[in-house]
């Protein structure tokens, strides 16, 4: 388990502007849910939003629909082939939280929960639903951040389809060539 | 010059999922403009869409708004301090391509160009244009695509915020995991 704290809303760039593939979790009445997406993009510094695609066809996609909240978490290349099997598989069917030992733990803000083996938690709600019926588009407002303080640099996976991934490599810092207005 | 060939544009997921910084190029009338980009998402497969906030800020808005036409291209590695540079001045007070010796090619369908030193580059068309004004949300078709052979992986660049990036790491294979109609 990652021991987490609180993280600025405004500043969860940091960990999805790179593109990571996450794992949103959901929950609707008695139900709960965990899929695998990769179609997301930071929208808003403040108010902090999120916008992803989540396919019609996916079990999640009623329940974060009908309950307007889910909770974004990343995780790292330790758990790829867990994050292979949650999208190879559907919450119609089986408990997928039961199935792949998923530890959780209850998130501050909304009903879904944080899962305890993601480096960075994000609790959402819909800001916007304008685009969920015409493109299964999402907009998001994250609530409240949870975010390991170590490792600094946990090793993010990106999806490239086709069963492939490509994993984060070096970091390296290009402050200095910025003017300050855009840092 | 990276030679690139055309890419089915069904497939441009496969470079854009993993969330690599872009070089946005537009233009309109007579002035043409090159922006960094790195809020940005596939939205669907057939029209093939992206999803990009470019903020009413920059100088590329205008241009894109009225042309309704943008090249999204993807640099590496070795373009990271250009890649800096183009988001650290404005196309309002100089000629970024004159000034960063930008190498261009026509693109086939619109009338921005393409970056010869990328190594894809999207021809896009204003799909949608109902999120540009409430959240400088622009949904593109992607109408042509085009993408060079080799390497199999350019090391693509990752922003995360305060000037730091994160370079493109190993390549790894679930592909046997996963079920067939997810591929």
């Amino acid at each position: 388990m990652r021991k987490k704290i609180d993280y600025p809303v405004a500043d969860i760039r940091h960990y999805l502007e790179p593109g990571p593939i996450v794992l949103v979790t959901s929950r609707w009445q008695d139900e709960a849910n965990v899929m695998t997406m990769g179609w997301h993009t930071v929208m808003e510094f403040t108010p902090s939003l999120v916008g992803c695609v989540i396919a019609a066809g996916n079990h999640s996609f009623e329940l974060i629909r009908n309950s307007r909240e889910c909770v974004i978490n990343i995780p790292t290349l330790e758990m790829i082939d867990t994050v292979v099997d949650i999208g190879n598989c559907s919450g119609a069917k089986v408990d997928k939280f039961d199935r792949f030992g998923l530890a959780t733990s209850p998130a501050g803000k909304v009903g879904a929960a944080l899962l305890d083996d993601c480096f960075v938690s994000l609790e959402c709600r819909i800001y916007d639903d304008i685009l969920i019926d015409t493109y299964n588009y999402f907009i998001f407002e994250v609530v409240q951040a949870h975010a390991a303080v170590s490792p600094k640099y946990p090793q993010t996976v990106h999806y490239t389809g086709n069963g492939d991934f490509m994993t984060a490599g070096k970091h390296l810092s290009r402050r200095g060539r910025f003017i300050a207005q855009n840092l």
